[in-house]
């Protein structure tokens, strides 16, 4: 999918639970980041690739480094909502990502997260696999 | 959709990500009981009822006041898994749901619960609208 | 600790956040269970034994094979709880607890639990260690 | 309590269930998250001041307009952490807060987030009320 201004991005539909919510009546401010770690999750399984197999298989995990989401409005029980996520810097072992979470185009929080790849036995960095990079390049 | 036993039945899918999963390696146990909880609410909301707009129009919401839980099979992360669900009685103001999370046709976890449909102001129990009665009943 | 009636209870102290409750103002049903698991771990630490320590030393960890409760009355934001946690049976490789969760005295959710000591590895069940049975003896 | 610069911050203490952790073996990321919140509300409530007392009399609570997270280290099952709060900024209807997720004096986790004030009916920002921004000076 193209976003308004022509960048390429990978999305993904949520819907919101009780469980999401909290007794202010809205989603709880860190069930957002669930949200977008499952929108990552799908943008890989899309070109075939899973993190389970990528743990059992390679040893290899995606940490997340860093972290910054902007509450714009908040999201309500039974909302809709769309992650968009788009690639937004691809380094040898690492990654950035932007991520709008949209009500009906309307985006609610905005995150950029910052993603490693390691070596789960050593927590050492590794190089992306090239069946990773390929997938993260159609949303670059 | 019916089951094996010719039992009228609900089915939702859910995957399993992340924030589902503990350090075991295996789905966290009280999360069997969104995935239940997320199934109940598109069961109604496959006829059009919305929990969020019966607690703001009715002034009703379904309240758990039991539940019990087999766990025969744990479910990993990737797994897709599906929640089928079917009514075994339906009284006034309370019902009875039973729900199998499956993998590939196989229960992982058996879940009983009872609710109750009460005013969410009083708390006092609230007959089941009509609605919702001819809904649970597709599936009873 | 002695129960009402005579019963030795061991007692863990949670407090209702955010995170725990729902739109609909009360504690989610599922988060009670996250509290009893909290209860069962601090009870064990009570006594020195630590569940990572099981798993990375022993291989071996506690399964939740069955679980139900009943739902009295709501928790809501800010209450002070307090878990009691009694072991009903002590079996070989299970056991089975009661666990009722608590405000100013009153139980609003009671919990009843059975547990399987299993190897992290192969999923056979094992005998609780030694160490694990005297722990548990204290709240027999 | 004074930090290492001298500088006054709120210390809570957090220990790290199966709940918290991921199939990855750490604290999934979101979680922090839940920390950190439970940190402010516990800072907060050492005045005297309870967040679900300010939604139903004053009809105010505090929403998280922007976070930042950075995960240096990971924390692990059984872990017993502490949450260092500071505030680095207070305004008339919102603030700046630091916080540090520490296990043993070493940062893990280093969280900013900018709250507002705000009624709870309209949305509105409100002014902090008096009692609010004393309890938040002691650790400016």
């Amino acid at each position: 999918m193209l976003d308004a201004s022509g960048q390429h991005v990978h999305t993904h539909a949520v819907r919101v639970y009780y469980e999401d919510t909290d007794a202010g009546g809205i989603v709880y401010y860190a069930n957002y980041l669930k949200y977008a770690e499952r929108a990552r999750t799908e943008l890989l399984r899309h070109h075939g690739i899973e993190n389970g197999a990528l743990m059992r298989s390679d040893r290899i995990a995606f940490a997340v480094k860093s972290c910054s989401a902007d509450y714009i409005k908040p999201a309500r029980l039974d909302d809709a909502l769309e992650v968009r996520t788009a690639v937004t810097r691809l380094g040898g072992a690492s990654l950035h990502m932007h991520q709008d979470i949209c009500l009906d185009s309307a985006t609610l929080v905005a995150i950029d997260v910052r993603l490693a790849c390691m070596d789960i036995d050593s927590g050492a960095p590794v190089r992306l696999p090239d069946v990773v990079r390929d997938a993260l390049r159609q949303v670059l």
